[in-house]
Parts: structure tokens; sequence; C-alpha cells
């Protein structure tokens, strides 16, 4: 079986090419799917397909409409979301995605710094996991998918 | 019929009082709910009522999650979902919860000034209505609920 | 047990009043709803409620979108779903109702005449009656609700 | 991960052909669905095989149950439900498809011209994207699907 | 809370009326429903209604699905559904009804005599009860309901 | 797409195997699904595996509740569900099955000679064919899966 | 709005009449509900109505089918799950409630001592609240219902 | 067709494995899934990995959830859940997800010896097969999977 791990959230650092090498050392028999990251082609992708708008908040409309047909076809196929909050910005769209996949019942988990933990505390509490590290979602990755855990196991996994 | 109206999101303006009395003066048969708005019983009701934690984290998680039991329920119950993004804070929990509504397909009303526009412009994506003012939300439910529309019709609703 | 009924389609005649009618006379327990009838109100709802739009197509997006906080509701909520094609138009509303009320498994009573039986014949396949006049509907309800169907029982009902 | 795309609706044009190979040329990972488009196999599926009916009604009936057999389970197994509405005719059945994907939360992508934008505003608003040709299609499916958008990305897919 | 039990399957002896007069005495907060028991009606009400029919079978079609309207929208409604099969005749509608309620998850009684034990395995090992009289049905109606069994309790329920 | 087609209902004539070997020749991407069709293995299986019962009753419960972890998994992953009613015997699992399928919302084709048709009547209004052999079921299959219909066809398939 | 909240687990203490009796002091509107608690009908409740059987294991069998129809009837039905945990005994059939539970997305409130919190590790990570006395449940509800905590609100409820 | 089979519960005997290599010696198309049954490393994962815990409770609550994340989404995707209650400990979290899978509609076998039969007789109750033996529960599979039962088939199987 494979996983399908859908990575929400932050797009201006390399999180997401982290949790995926260190996937791909460990071996796991994972697929990673994702919202389009090109910053750009992400505001625009509805304006440059469908037609230019005078009112910026069509044009916003028209690629966030969009966009959510990959986020949202992406998340209902996903077993597990990770969902990462960033330094900056208000990233609301990934705090929806959180709340979308809780109510479809997807477990998740989330990955952001302490100082945000307060303001982050509900979604926290519709995960199964909070990290700070992708080196830490690599290890829940390899721990749930082939059982194995640095230390305890010599990898053996009971669900192969 | 009474329609059920979930309030999710800021807590530190009136409103909720003002749609609240909007549609009382407006008769409509509708019932409001939201979360606990009182901002220090809904950080600390975890460890008030099942006991102190050292750890803010653990502090934060047991009023957390003794919040989701309420809120979880209600957006559940409700026919309609506003979501109100303030001027101020990150209110991450306001985004969880239209993504939540969402993906469960409650109708969904977003409201929030023009400056948050592009922010949340996934979140209006995914909502039937972008307000500014609680009295627009007044309005879009007398006319959802009993069909009257200010300057067009004299009241009469084809619902009744 | 009250049964509510959805009202769909065609606002030009008087066919949402004849079947209301009838089933007062009739001393149904059923609760009527509908789309709002009103036809200019329905047009116009969006934007007069949360602003002009320049272009016609936003325009009319927004107030089909606030239209469907109603329609998706009632329908949801519907125990029947009856839908009337008229003379006139294009109707595409109608015929998204249909499926959109068949897909949630609510049983769906069509209402058109023979001319247009071939081209509604995947929305007839659909449905589990066909009439042609709201007499027709309202002997239906008379017989699913009351069990009650002219020169063959007293009016008895075994699900009283 | 291969996408499934039920193509709905028009079958007196080649827009299916235009976005299947268009879909080809872009090397996209797609499989297309789509009702039979043999006007007259479609029409007389039913008593072809099931035998004659002296009633044009149930000639009918029996043919577009046949062919529900199909178009419903394709467009529950869809991945995204695309519908095309032609310069002629009622097709009723392509606003019953539309209506019957919203039902079921499929990404909805709608295709006409604009002549019909008022007629179908209904059907739109439950869209996530409304375009006028198959060129545009297929440019939604290649940022969806691969994530490039022409003039923004280099082809790299975050979702591969 | 008032439980709904729907009656499902033979209509030509008392069975039904013996549960609802034993329920009644017991002072049970139950409803009642049941498909149309009166066996012409239930025939011809298709015809009776929307037209005769020259085909046996599409009269038989027609009477079937208004049936349908009622009795599948009361099985779904239902909270325990309870089926009755006879000394005679086929009675695949009440097995039909049996599957329907399995499917949806309802709690099934059955009831029928010993003879048709072996005939009907399949339907038994779906059910959570199998009875041979209604005064059994109502001894299990009023221990399910009221906490209240003959012999042991004094009828104080802890459920209320 | 290979479709998945569950054969439910009688078992002793060769019904199974002509629309096997139909779909066989046909080039159908098909894979047949079924009950246990060995008569005593069914009826055995239980006790068989889980040792002797003293009472008839739990003997058949026991093997019936096995069968049914084949049967309910096999209908609940079937794209089309057959039901066959034979001549002979009751075979209310059969019409349980058909039950089961149709509030599963799976496609239903029943199979059975003119002379149960009233007594089937409920059955086959919720079913999408009404068939006699097994080369209409096979016709069927050939029109829906491949789009192709002898006579008008020349097997070209728009669903490819 | 009632909240109907389902008490299931240990029978051997008063903590049912605690939480009731509290709850009516606090003025919440709730209905409780809980599995029938009289030990021995619990127990029997099968073979008394249904006639006994010769082995213990289908004597049981019978009588868990009986309360299954009222337990899971109830817990389908109910806004809040608690389950109890007492110092005795294996209560398996609390956990599997627990469970159950879980699966339809119920808020689950679990309540037991200390020394059994590693083996009901799996269970409290399943709830939203885990405490250890009738009174801390109580408090729970109080504050989700009615927005009141101790010592923070004057027990104005936003959700009136 | 590979059938998926989750082999939940006990952790401390070869069950697992015999249930494994009868299948594999019966050549039958499954896969099995299991918790992670490395004792220490499913009680410190949460730790090990996310950082450690001052408080026991956190400790525990940390690692259940990240079982959670692979227990959950192996029962989802099971089509059989196998649940094996052994001779000592609570196995609370057994019968929690013998619960999960019966909310989920999952396809129960229960396996336990006779002593435990009256203590689990709720959970026995919801299964479709209590077994004792890793043997018997190979034979079932054999059974339901390839239709073959020894000293009644040749192994031909209806559903290949």
């Amino acid at each position: 079986m494979t996983w399908t791990i859908y990575l929400s959230g932050e797009i201006h650092t390399d999180w997401r090419e982290r949790i995926e090498s260190g996937a791909a050392e460990a071996g796991l028999a994972v697929r990673f799917t994702a919202p389009v990251t090109h910053h750009e082609a992400s505001d625009d992708a509805g304006v440059a397909i469908l037609g230019a708008e005078a009112e910026k908040f069509w044009h916003d409309h028209k690629g966030a409409q969009v966009n959510a047909i990959r986020t949202r076809t992406l998340i209902g196929k996903a077993d597990i979301v990770v969902v990462r909050f960033g330094e900056k910005y208000k990233q609301w769209n990934a705090a929806f995605d959180a709340g979308y996949a809780a109510a479809l019942g997807k477990p998740l988990i989330v990955m952001h710094q302490d100082e945000h933990a307060h303001a982050l505390k509900e979604v926290d509490a519709a995960a199964l996991a909070v990290a700070k590290t992708p080196e830490q979602v690599v290890a829940i990755l390899r721990y749930v998918i082939d059982g194995a855990l640095e230390g305890y196991t010599d990898g053996k996994d009971a669900a192969r």
C-alpha cells in the first residue's frame, strides 16, 4: 500500500523538499501531493486561463476557485494531511485546509514553531501530532507506515 | 422552520449582537449559536474543570478540546455558518471553522473588510456570500429565510 | 409527522398555489418550501445587498450564490422534491435542482406537458412519478402521506 | 495518480475530442469518461436490448434508465466533471448532470458561450470554473493536475 | 424522545394492529409507520392518479414507484424496522425492505414462523431480533424504549 | 477502468456462466463477483469452520453470517448489481440483496420471467433495467461499458 | 436546543444519577440516555422475550443483540457520549461504545481513575476530555452548553 | 481483487503470524495490516519523535495519538477486521477497535477463548463470526475469499 500525504501551507521555505527527501531516504511507500506552490501562478491561474478581471476581488476569486479544484480533490484523496504554519503572513488558507481535512476525518499533523502555539491551539487540538521540523514529520511517517522507530525497532514492520 | 445560524470568529466587537438584534427586528425565525466568547473562560476551561497543567501547551490543548465539544457540535447542527475576520490577530480558528463548515457542505457567509480580501481569497472562494457588515448579513438572512428584499418585495415569502 | 415538500422550477404560473391549496383542502400534514419566486428580487439579491457589480456575469453570480444558500438548504431538508418544467425558457436551474435532489436520494416528482417528454427523458428516468397537473401532484401527496386514494379508500391511513 | 474527468453535455460538436487531444499533447495523466454520444444508440438502447414499447414515453424511459447505469456510475467515479452547454436544444440532461455532480461534491467546470450566461447563472454559481473553449478546459486541467501555467511555470509540478 | 417504528411486510392479518395496541397499552412513546396496506389502492395508485397503462408491467411499475415515495421515505426516518413474513405469497417486497433497512444501518426485527427459518436465514442473520408473535415485538419495544422487562424490572427506565 | 458486477440470486442454473462467457466474448473489461454458489458449502460454512450447533436455527445463523462477510463486502464494492429470480423457491436472500444494493445507490439490473413480474414490482421499480435472459444482461453491459449497441454502433466507445 | 448525552459504561455506582442531578441543579437543557442498567434484565432480555437457549453463548448473544437495538440507536442520536470505566471488570462493552462513538464522530468524554490511564490511553486519545468525577462532567456540560464557567462567567451564554 | 484484513488486539502471542502463514499456504489474495506490535515503540513513539513529557499522561497521550494515525487509517481501509482478545490485560484498545470497525460497517471477526465469552457478549453480538483459533480465521478467509470449504468444495471459486 502506498500512502498519500498532502502537504498544505507555507510555500516560502523548503520544508516540502525536506520531507520528501527524508521519506525517499527512508524508503517509504509514499506519494506526496500539494497545492501549486508557484506563488504568481497560484495567484493568476484564474485570469491567465479564463480571462482578465477589472476587479481585484474577482481576479482573486477566479484564481482561488481554480486552485480549489486541485486542493480539495487532493485533500479528499489523502491518507494524511500535514499543515505547516510559517513565521509570516496570515496563512488563513492553511488553517482552512486543516479544518477541511478535520471535517473529512483525515489524520492531521500540524507543523509550527512554539511562538504560534497559543494562536493555533484549536488547530493543534484537532491534530494527532504537532511537530516543529520536517524531520519529525518524516519520523512520524516512518513509524506510522513502516512501524520503524529509531532506537527501538530494526525496521521490521507488522503491517507489511 | 427555524433556521440555525452559527456565528464563528472574532470576539472583540459587537457584530454578533448586531446580527442578532437585526434578525429580531426583522422577525426572522432564527436561532443563533456561537463559541464561548468569554476570552478567559475559553482559554482556561480545560484546566479550570479538569485540573491545572504545568505546561502551557497542555493547558491550551485541554481548553481547546473542551471548546471543540461545543463548536464542532454546533457547526454540525447549523444551517448556515457565518465567519467573521476582524482587524487584528491571527484568527486561525476562524479559518479552521470555515474549512470545517465547507467540508460538511454548510452554506458559508464570510465577513471581513477589503484589506483582508487577498489573504482570504481561498476562504472567500468557498463562501456563498462575502459581506462587510453585520447589516448585510441580516439582509441576506432576511432574503434567504423570508424571501424579503428591500425595495423589491413586500415581505411575502413563497417559502412560508 | 409533517412532510416537507420542495417546489422547484417554473415561476410564472400559479402551480405552487394550486398544489398548496389542494393540499390544504385535503388536510395534509405538509409544509411547502420553494426558491424565492419574485423574479427581480431573485436576479438582484446579490448586488442589492452586497454591492453593485460592473460586470453582468458577477451581478448574476452574486445573486445566484445568495439564492443557493436558500435553495440547497431547503432541498437538503425536503422529504420530496417536485420539479415543474413550464412551456418556455431554458429552465436549466430546474433540471439542476432535479439532479441535485436525485444525487441526495430525494424522491423526485417531475411535472411537465407531453411535448417536453423526450427532452426530459433523463430527468423523468430519475423520478418516481411524472405528472402533468398540480392536481395530480396533490393526489400523489394525499396517497403517499395519508394513504388515501379516491375511489379506493375511505381515507383511513395505516401510517397515522 | 491518474485523474478521471467526466465530460457531460452537448454531443454534436467535437469539443470532447479537442479536450482529449489537448490533454494528450500536454502529457496529462488523465482518463476521460462520457455518456454514450451516439445519438440513436442512446435513444434506443432500452428497447433494442430489452424489447420494443408501444408508448414513446416508455421507449424513452427504458433507454434513459439504461443510460443512467453508465452516466451515474461514471459521474460517481469522476474526480472532475465538465459540463458543456451548446447553442441549441434544451440540454436538460446536461443541467441535471451538473446538479447531480454538485450534490456529490465533485469539482465542476461549466463550458458555454456568453449568450447563455444569464440562463445558466445557478449552474455557473455551483461551478469552480466557467470556460468558453475546450482549450481553456485543457489549460485548467494542465494547471490543476501538473501545476503548469503558460508564461509562469516551466512545468515542474509540486504534486508529482 | 418518541421512537419511530416502521412495520413492513405481510398485509393480510392484524399483526400491525396487535403491535400498535400492545404498545399503546404499555404506554410506549412510539409512532408507527407502514406502507399503504389497502391492497387494491397499493396496486392501482400509479394509474389511478397518473393515467391508465395498456401494459400490465407499466401499470405495476407506476404504482410501485408511487409506493416507493412513501416506503423509502418512511424507512429512512424509522428508528427500528420490523419486517413480517406471513405464511403465503412471495413477499419479495418484505425481503427488499429488510435489505434496504440493513444497508441504512437500521436495527431490524424480523417476524416469522419456524417453517420459514431456513429460507430466511440471510435475512435473520442481518436482524437484531427474530420474533414469532406481535406480542414479542411489543415486549422488545417495551424493553428497548422503556427498559422494562416483565419479571425483572418495575418499569423504571434509565433512559427517561 | 474495470467494472465490477455482482451476480446475486438463483444458483441452480447456468445464468452466471452465460453472462461471464458472453462478456468474455465481447471483450468487456469486467470482473464478476458472486456469493458462494456451492449449496451445501453455503449452508454449512458456519458450523464446518466454527463448530457444530445442536439447534438448526443457530446452524443456519452461523452460516448466514459467514456468508454475509463475503456478500456484503462484494456488493459494497460492485459497480452494478444483477439480481436473478428463478422459477422456484422463496429466494428472499435475492430480494434482500436487491434492497441492500438499492439503499447503497448501486445501479440494479433485475432478471426474471414475466410470471413473477407482479410479485416483483417493488423490486423492479428500484431497478434501472429488467431483463429476461443472460444475453440481455450482456448486451446491457456491452452498451454501458463499451457504448456498443448491435445495429447502431461499430463498437467505438466514447468512454475509452 | 436540548442536548442529548449518552452515558455509557459502568453500572454499579451512582455516577449517572450524580451527573443527572448535577445537570438538573445547573438548569441545563439536556436529556440523558443510557443502556438498560438493570444487570439481570440486561443479561436475560433476549431469552426472556424470545425464548430460552440451551447454550449460554446464544443466551448471551440474543440478549446482547436486543440491547444493541437500544444502545446503537441512542449513541447514534447522542450529541455527546460519556464513557465511564469503573474499578472492576473487563468493561469491554464500554470500550466498544467509545470506539463506536468515535467512528461516528461523536464528541467523547471519558471518565476513569488515574490507575487505568495507561491501559486506556488509546481510548483517552480519541476523547475531547478525560474526567475523574461526575462533577467534572457536569462542569464540562455546563460550560459546553451554557458557556458558564465557575469563577469566570456570570452564566450569560453567547449561544442563547 | 486483493482483500485487506486488519488484525487488531493482543500482541504477545504469534496469532498474527499463524494467520498470515496459513493464508499464504492457502494462496489467498490477501494483504494483512496491523498496529505497530513492538510494545515499547508503541508506548514511546510520541515522545521519542516529538519530545519528552514530564507527565506520564501526556507521554501516553502523544504516543496513542501517533498510533491512531496508523490504526484508524488502516481500519478505514480494511475489508475485514479481526480482533483478538488474549488471556491477560484489559485490552480496551482491542474493544475500542471493534466498536470503531462496527460503526464503519466493517465485517468483524472476533477471536477469544470461551472464558471471555460473557464479558465479550456485546462485542461478539456485533461480529459476523466468533473464532477461537487462528486456523479458524484462516478457514473463514479461505471460504469468504475463495469460496473453498474443506470437505465440500474442490477450491473452485464463483467469485474468481
